[in-house]
């Protein structure tokens, strides 16, 4: 088992904010694809919310805990079946004029090529939603960054 | 043990413009941090390259492995001790327009709160790695992004 950790700081802002952009189709949308929806509540457990990138599929995560402002998790339900059964786990908390954002997507079978492009894929997506919380623009699908020819 | 692991592409340039931004004290310097000096050859085994990120300190890389243009090991042989005894891999192949970056950080101890900060910074100094090969114009320390309270 390998996985992909991160960490980044939200400045100026409290984590509630922060929980916000996790929780809500809006925030989501702001940051990671503008392609997301939610069957159910984004923000409690059982809630599913789908998140899209066309025209390459997407991803379906299930929230399994949602304890505001300080922790969520997500299990992939649906996806490449690289991600389905893996988990992602964001852990927030202040420090001064800082929101501290730890980040980890747990589960991973292998340490192949995938893996090591959602790992860089994902710190370009963090720092889209510190961007979104901070100034209010994000950079999400299909604005996002692109950092190789897998996008 | 945990590996910090990434891949990007870097478009429309060979794999030796990759190698080259690596392996020379000048490239290094473009990309991850201005005040990089090398004892020995930057680009053979047993040269020691020395980044460093004023006030806090830095790195001494010992070159083990430098195989022209696919791939590149350093050892940590000086540094926090998180590091001291890891080892970074590098390797590059052409795959169409463009270079493919495959890269490992691995031997971490413990998968805390600094290795986690190092996995996104990793991730955003590759993005300046990829700027200064594509445009000529790297974001290296001083200059470089900043992606939370740790810099």
């Amino acid at each position: 088992m390998v996985d992909i950790l991160h960490r980044v700081g939200v400045h100026a802002a409290a984590p509630a904010a922060v929980y916000d952009a996790l929780t809500t189709v809006d925030g989501l949308a702001g940051w990671w694809t503008e392609d997301t929806a939610a069957r159910g509540d984004a923000a409690s457990a059982g809630g599913v919310v789908e998140f899209r990138f066309p025209p390459v599929g997407g991803f379906d995560m299930e929230v399994v805990e949602a304890t505001p402002p300080e922790r969520l998790r997500w299990r992939v339900v649906d996806g490449p079946p690289e991600w389905v059964g893996t988990t992602v786990d964001w852990d927030l908390h202040q420090d001064g004029d800082w929101t501290i954002v730890r980040f980890a997507h747990r589960g991973w079978a292998e340490p192949g090529d995938f893996m090591h492009h959602c790992s860089t894929k994902w710190g370009s997506f963090l720092m889209s939603l510190k961007s979104l919380v901070e100034n209010g623009a994000g950079a999400p699908a299909p604005r996002d960054v692109q950092i190789s020819d897998w996008h």
